[in-house]
């Protein structure tokens, strides 16, 4: 990439001061004084051109974005606080500066949101197309971190809003469920979690193996996102979209008590002893097959 | 990638148990229990085909164990103890799970020397060639951060290993300086540190910049490595090479004080008030341009 200094030296001129940074991006790592009581969560996620995205379609701030909203929404997953991000990139030969300024924005964007900051990153260029990883740490801040691995036999299921059809555009758009996450467990009574990015007859199988519990969820009560409707015309039903598709970035979670009227949650079915994951229509219990579209971009 | 779900599978049956890693990979992100006293230090370091290794000569091990030492020797500059990484890979369609394993692998065996581990990553499948980037924590551990900014005038500069003609095959094949920063900055006497990657010439013209100094370096006592005599076919001398080649993965660092004969350092020059790097030739000083040759693989 032509400028690489100058890139580098603009970057240094976005940092904003932060308590917790005590040497930002620009030496070989940053500096960070991590809070005493707090548990350190960390992942990362990355996005690729022709898998997660379409450079000759999507703007690089929306790739920038949506990034970096894939790790808010693992950090949703948890429960936990974003903190802090670093970045790679992977920039083809001949990608200009103002490219990489609009990815760097993008993603800081989503991150200034939930109070993330960016502070540190690599960059590449090669005759390859546009790879991007964002790792992301997060803190439990006073909530104990939620995992797939908690939910009982007997317990109700919820997702946080509709389904299904994220392809027409929502899977660049989403909002990471922050917030929702930390009210949800700040109740204590949220017993597992996780974010629909494969799929919730995938994401709901990642919950019942590592609990060890199986499921029923109840065909009239998913929630189908109007999108969903509008891609029946494939040949797949609204439902099988709302049930397969991936990158809703809503939560899925369980829990045994009511949620309140004021948190979101809608009830799709329950968690049950027996393993196996079945969808109870009006003609009886259908086994679910774990499956995801494959992304077509 | 065929068989995701078994190398996940796989991936987690790889894992040590470690009193520090509450949850480890698997779940949507790790959590780790960071110690009170330490000092956070994070980065990240990739290499992508064609640039930093070439696929179709080095095994996936090696690749695996460059990504990981690159990281590594970020720590080494910083002087910190390596501590977790993640990982995230972009594998091309086609790869084999056995090639995924073995790119894991390398990571993880260059990651135990170091008792590093492995806690979280992402793997993607795309029509691109590889690329793989590591993000690493580092802690303190009881000894300052050392940065690139600390050096002051009429301070020694010390390299801690020969230089130059790395292409030949040490670029795959280092050890990062890991022990060898921690003893030189637990004198306390290491004004400012940093890893030799961008190449002598370069990388003295970041502790010169960050510091507000410039640099003498005399020409003979620049360690030149038999790598870079080997090189002087290609026009260059070999010294051009120890000054400008990348990729030594030595440390360069400035100190006050006499270098305790225990301890790893060629003394090359020194530091001074006045701005811009020189080398002391027997003919006169002569300015340093900061140049790194490209890579060619």
């Amino acid at each position: 990439m032509p400028g690489e200094f100058d890139f580098i030296q603009w970057l240094r001129s976005q940092q904003k001061a932060s308590e917790s940074v005590r040497v930002p991006a620009g030496d070989d790592l940053a500096v960070l004084k991590w809070p005493d009581d707090d548990l350190l969560l960390v992942g990362v996620d990355q996005v690729l051109d022709g898998v997660h995205f379409d450079s000759s379609i999507h703007t690089p701030r929306q790739i920038g974005a949506k990034v970096m909203n894939r790790n808010l929404s693992d950090c949703a997953a948890m429960a936990c606080l974003p903190a802090a991000a670093v970045v790679s990139a992977a920039m083809p030969k001949g990608a200009s500066l103002d490219y990489a300024k609009e990815l760097y924005l993008g993603m800081r964007g989503a991150g200034d949101l939930f109070d993330c900051a960016i502070v540190g990153g690599d960059t590449g260029s090669w005759a390859g197309k546009l790879a991007l990883s964002v790792t992301i740490l997060g803190r439990s801040a006073g909530v104990e971190p939620i995992r797939r691995s908690g939910a009982r036999p007997n317990q109700r299921i919820f997702v946080t809003g509709p389904l299904g059809g994220s392809i027409r555009g929502r899977h660049m758009t989403f909002t990471p469920r922050v917030r929702e996450a930390r009210a949800l467990a700040a109740t204590g009574a949220i017993s597992a979690m996780i974010d629909l990015s494969d799929g919730l007859s995938r994401d709901l199988g990642h919950i019942c193996r590592e609990s060890g519990v199986g499921a029923i969820l109840y065909e009239h009560q998913i929630p189908v996102h109007d999108d969903a409707i509008e891609m029946r015309r494939d040949g797949h039903s609204p439902l099988e979209h709302a049930l397969h598709d991936g990158e809703d970035y809503e939560l899925l979670f369980t829990t045994s008590e009511v949620i309140a009227a004021e948190l979101p949650g809608i009830c799709i079915g329950t968690t049950t002893a027996e393993a196996g994951v079945r969808v109870r229509t009006k003609n009886g219990d259908v086994p679910l097959e774990a499956k995801g579209w494959e992304h077509l971009l």
